[in-house]
């Protein structure tokens, strides 16, 4: 199943003791629907605050219902932040985990005087300005396979840092709104991978921020990635920028 | 100044009671700001739930902060739902609601199998499909000067519910997120008038959503006009789909 939610009000997608988590509200709806406990497999977790557009899981399950009735049978038992838009039934094999193909996030920064009020939870604000171009230099230069240990969470339990980046990219977009300046524009940072670590993206994403604003220069994105080493660079992003934009597989894709 | 709200979290724009509006926490962060009690004068109200993109309010004040600076110095004082984003010194006669020489409202409608969760507070989410070339002829008939007493709720105290409506159009754009069907759309309603009665806006679009869905005929508007009943229209429409879109002064515009 294909599913996108609102991330704000979360502790994340995968459950955790004690914590309000999307997993646990899905695995909620899916036992009052079905009554079976059913416990689903996410194609990863997402941060707490961190949103999702396709965000995939998978299930087993003995119900006769259906395939075309799950998704209302499902979303008229979930809240209203969390909306399940695609099922389709597949083979026994199939793992959202293991059998994802790429996956695809996108962090957005409303880089404008004022923040827009109505988009706020899902765009991160930053009035300062910008250097694009410099953060387009910087982010090439993650393209390819690469042990991302500095753009990873010194929390994370992977065995093996090494992930490849398939394509990267940054696209803005003017503001419309009557509060915009003729400098002020959206700022999408668009990543696609075999898989991502722990805050990669958000890590990413913080340390081309520094590059936006000339405290770094784009080719120490390199040097960064050689040094293996967390602090080497910036911080991690605020997660509410950060949106999980699809995931590929062989028989499905959100 | 002009200010934008998203109004989720609110009684509406106008204080009352014991309720929680826009226009207390306003006043209460230019108390912050001047030290001064201001009193401001809103273009109107903005009922429960309903936002704001382009809302007008002034006010007089003894403050020596120069013009440019007004705006950064409220919205620190303001919580993140509330974002100021125009300031100007107008002339002393200025006054919000009776200087105003048009108002624009925008009614969202997500006409979509699934709804956004993104966009879920800002559109009115509604699945069944609707003909909007009936709602189109439908809302042709309101252009012009009326007696709106139909289209305006009975709590009303206006003397007279005589308004003209110089402009009113309904616009669709295709839906790209990953839930889409074909057929699914957000139909924007955009009306501008020399002013608006109580819940004006929001009964006009429950009825043009009647209409939408073949329960009535696009010429029943005219009729409806006609008969000054209130009873006669459709539903109210939901507050989260409107947004006051704009307001147009002689010497200032949100």
């Amino acid at each position: 199943m294909a599913v996108a939610y609102d991330g704000t009000a979360y502790c994340g997608f995968q459950t955790q003791p004690g914590k309000n988590t999307i997993q646990d509200k899905i695995e909620e709806a899916l036992r009052m629907l079905t009554g079976e406990e059913i416990r689903i497999i996410g194609s990863g977790r997402t941060d707490s605050g961190v949103h999702a557009r396709g965000q995939v899981f998978n299930f087993y399950t003995q119900s006769s219902i259906p395939i075309e009735r799950w998704c209302l049978a499902l979303n008229s038992r979930l809240p209203e932040d969390i909306v399940v838009y695609k099922a389709k039934e597949v083979s026994p094999e199939f793992h959202a985990r293991k059998s994802a193909k790429r996956k695809t996030y996108r962090y957005t920064i409303a880089n404008s005087k004022f923040a827009d009020v109505m988009r706020r939870k899902y765009q991160y604000h930053h009035p300062r300005e910008l250097n694009v171009e410099a953060m387009r230099a910087g982010l090439q230069q993650l393209i390819g396979e690469h042990d991302f240990t500095s753009f990873c969470s010194r929390k994370s339990v992977q065995l093996s840092h090494v992930r490849t980046i398939y394509d990267a990219f940054i696209e803005t977009e003017p503001l419309t709104m009557p509060w915009a300046d003729s400098s002020d524009r959206i700022i999408h940072v668009t990543i696609t991978g075999n898989g991502f670590l722990y805050q990669m993206v958000r890590i990413i994403v913080g340390t081309l921020l520094e590059v936006g604003e000339g405290k770094r220069t784009a080719g120490e994105m390199a040097e960064i990635l050689r040094a293996k080493d967390r602090l080497k660079a910036g911080p991690t992003a605020m997660p509410h920028g950060l949106m999980l934009w699809s995931v590929v597989y062989d028989e499905f894709h959100s």
